[in-house]
Order: structure tokens, then sequence, then C-alpha cells
């Protein structure tokens, strides 16, 4: 909707990868700037990367890198980008909902998420906001297909309607948990709620000796990226967290064994973050971790 | 995945027309074949047109066509498209599960449809089959994207995963009814149902004096399109068993005042059918129909 030619996909992980490969499976030509894994964008190498290739017409951003749990410096960078008079595509699947997205003051002209990540409903429900700049640009844009062509859609719900039939459940879900929030205090009470689970579970892990694998300052807030103790597999941890009862997740890609991951999204009481983080003790020095 | 530059789409209402326009989107050089609303696609009609462009790569059919309540002859169609040697690309979203569809007999190469219609699950999830030539042709398909890139599906697919996160909830919607049918007798016991639930709306129809739009011997088991009386508006039926409390659908685009529809999918008892039919009734003489 947003390229005719030539897009900047920002790779930071295995996510900020998948857009560079869903760009190009759409014919886009594609060019690419990456960081070491567990490195964020930074602006000033954004900007750099734009003042040597002028002609690309968006820039595609991963706002929370779930692979490696790293949260890109958003604001900061979608200044850049505007700066350069680009449209900005924002993955923030993992972060919308969970950590403060300014979409209009930041300039964002595509944001988009999903139902089954900060929001805590089942999967099957994409959410995103699209810019008058998107729109217009779309007006114009090829081969963007029909379904989820911005015009197309736009078209529909000017007659509060969509293009094809929803996928109502999740639908319901979503608004069921927006009044939840709406009623209890708003997107700061959940901002805040997240920021709070995230905060104990970084402690504990950082309590029981563990380091975190982003770099320090770039942590994410809902999802948390733990590097695995010298001779101790991440995967192991993995499954034998599993075998405890909590889900975990495998740390991702080229550190599949070198890290694992805590998650912070849905429904977590305070305590099964202790639990967790009781068993995770027990599960290190059971897999010979000598702290 | 299965055209580079060239199709047929065969359009008998609404739906065929959607294919078109998806196709189009897509960057794809759409042929059509048109026939009058409420006529079926009928196998020499196609044997023709395909001996007039035998260029096209692969050909379109909606098997049902919704908006008109007809169900196309897919069986005869295939062998058409088959001696030509095409792929064959079908839309089987308000059939399948409703009547009976040879997948492998027939040759039906891309053969698709929803959750929310025979199933009767809620909506949210395609469910669809792939032959091994539309596979082998997806290969060197180019512009498919990657959300619905056959290659990419059989990728995961082979690993039991899927690319993206599923639709989970209505995943296991659909496991349940599928285990329901199975238990109750298969899918012939499935038809059956519909094919009797279908002749008792009928019937009922008919005993009102109504007539049905589609073409006698094409009307769809899962859709009536029935033929508004002279001077009474078919939206306007829609609209007061609506107030009577039931749901049937307005005629689609340009038959919309003309037709009314009364839909079979999902679940229905006799009994609603039966007063559905006593509702419909009154509501006709009330609005002006003397029979």
């Amino acid at each position: 909707n947003c390229v005719n030619k030539k897009m900047l996909c920002c790779i930071c992980g295995s996510f900020g990868k998948r857009y560079a490969e869903v760009a190009t499976a759409n014919g886009k030509q594609v060019e690419t700037l990456k960081v070491p894994l567990g490195e964020p964008m930074l602006p000033d190498l954004l900007d750099q990367k734009l003042s040597e290739i002028p002609d690309v017409e968006a820039v595609s951003i991963t706002h929370n890198e779930t692979s490696v749990g790293l949260l890109n410096p958003l604001a900061k960078l979608a200044e850049v980008v505007k700066s350069h008079g680009k449209l900005l595509l924002v993955d923030a699947v993992s972060s919308m909902g969970g950590t403060e997205i300014k979409v209009d003051r930041w300039g964002l002209d595509v944001c988009f998420s999903s139902s089954q990540k900060c929001f805590g409903v089942p999967p099957g429900l994409g959410v995103g906001s699209v810019s008058a700049d998107a729109l217009k640009k779309s007006e114009t844009a090829e081969n963007k297909g029909w379904y989820f062509d911005f015009k197309v859609w736009e078209k529909h719900q000017k007659k509060k309607g969509t293009p094809m039939t929803s996928v109502i459940p999740q639908i319901a879900g979503l608004n069921t948990i927006l009044g939840m929030i709406e009623e209890k205090g708003g997107k700061e009470w959940f901002f805040d709620l997240y920021a709070e689970r995230n905060r104990r579970i970084r402690e504990g892990v950082q309590k029981l000796g563990l380091t975190m694998f982003p770099k320090s300052g770039y942590e994410s807030p809902t999802v948390n990226c733990v590097n695995a103790p010298a001779d101790v597999d991440g995967v192991a941890v993995y499954e034998r967290m599993r075998e405890e009862g909590f889900e975990l997740a495998k740390g991702y890609g080229s550190v599949q064994n070198a890290t694992f991951r805590i998650g912070n999204m849905g429904y977590i009481e305070s305590e099964t973050i202790d639990s967790m983080l009781d068993a995770l003790g027990k599960v290190l020095v059971d897999l010979g971790w000598k702290v």
C-alpha cells in the first residue's frame, strides 16, 4: 500500500527479517539496515542510511523485537524517518497495549498489532492504524492485492462495514478487554500493570544471578530474553520449565540455545510470576548450573 | 500461486465478480466469462471460451454463487477445465460441507471455504486444499505475496506448524463440528441434513406461492434466493422478517430489491424453519401481497 518500488527494512532480529521477506515476496525492492543481535536500532545509524539511499519510499521498524526481547527507541527513530520525509511502517505486534505508542504525535503511518499479544485475546485479529499520508500513497500504489488494500478498507469502513466477514469472536474479545482497561483506569493503568509485572520478572531473574540478552536500557517490557548460564542450554531450560508447568519461550533463531525468553503478555498474576521464578531457580540448578 | 500472467474468471454473480477483482488487484490479466444473473455456468460455454483463449493458466469458478442462490455443475465444469489442461481454482466458500465436492476425483487444484458457512463455526478461519499441480506451479509463480504463499505453507506444514499464529478458537470449533459429524454418520449424514432442511425451506416457500430466482435445477442447497412477489420490495421483506426475529438475507447487488434470500447454514432446527415460513407468509401479506 505504501511502496511502489523500494523500501528500507530495519532488522534487529527475526521479525525485522520477516518483514523484509514479506516485502520481497510482494515484489518490492528491499534495502536492509541490520544491527548485531541484542543491539537496538539507533537514530544516528538510520539517519546515515537514509542519507545514503534517498530513493526509498518507506521505512519499516519492528518496535518490539520479540526474538531478542528488545524495544527500539521508536519515538526517536520516527523523528529521523520524518526528517527524511519517508513513510514509517511499524510492526508493533508485541508492544501495542504493553507500552506507550503515540501514533499521531510520532508520525507512524502504519502501526499494526494483533489480538493475541498484549491485549491477551485469542489470536486471529489484526489491529492497526493507517495515516492520511499512507492512505494517499495507497491511491497510486500498485500490486497491493485486495484483502489488505487500504482503499478497499476505507471504502467499507465509511459504510461502517468490512470488505469481508470479520473474525467476530476476537473482535468481541478485544472490545471486552478494552472496556475493562477503560474501567480500571485507562491505558496508563494498563501500561503500569505491564511495567510492574515486568519489573517483578526482571528483578527476579537478576536476583537469580542471570543477565539479560539485549543491550541495557533497551530491554522489552513485554518479553524478557535471558542469557542462559554458561554450560546450560536455553532450550533445555524451556523444556524443563514446561514440565514444571510454566510455558516460557525458547530462544529464537541463532540465539536459540544461548537464551530463553519469559513473556509478559495477557493475564498473569504476581503469584504466578513468583512461582515461576522459584521453579526457574530450581530448574537451572537441576541443569547443572553453579551459581 | 497458480497464475503468472493470465486467468479466466467465471462470473455468475457478485462472488464470481469479486474473484475477478481480487485477481486483478494481484496484478493478473483477467479474462471473464459471464452469464446472466440466475443462469448457471454451463460446460459447453466454458469449453468454447477456453478454446478461444488457450493462453490462460487457470480458471476460477464459484461453486455456490451465494448472491443468487445458484449451484454450478462443478463436476462437469471441472471436466472441461481439465480437458484443456488448465488449473482449476474453486470458491467453495458456501458449498463445502453442505454438498458433495470430490476434490481429487474432479481435479480441483485449489478448493477453499471458510469456517462460518456450512461448518457453522464462527468466522475467521479459511479452509482449503491445494493439489500437487498447484503446488508445482507455485514454485515458479511470481508476486504471490507471503501470507498465502503455498510454498511457505507447505514448508511449515511439513513441520506440523503454520507460518504465522493460527486463529486457534475457530480451529478448535472446526475440530469439534467435524468430530460431531463423524460421530453422527460422516459427511453423508451432514449432506443429507442440508438436503432435508433445504427441501423443507424450498417446499414451504413454494407452498406460499413464491418462485425461486435461479434457473430450475441449479438452486443452491445452502442458500435460497427467492423472487419477491410483484409490488413487494425484497429489502422490505428482509427488514420485516428481522423484526419478527428471523435473520434472512437481503438480495445482493443488482437483484437486491427483486429478491430476498433464506440461508441454510450452521445450526437450524426444523421447528425454526416452520416458524420462519409462517412468519414469512404473514409478512408478505402485511406488505400488500395478494396471493
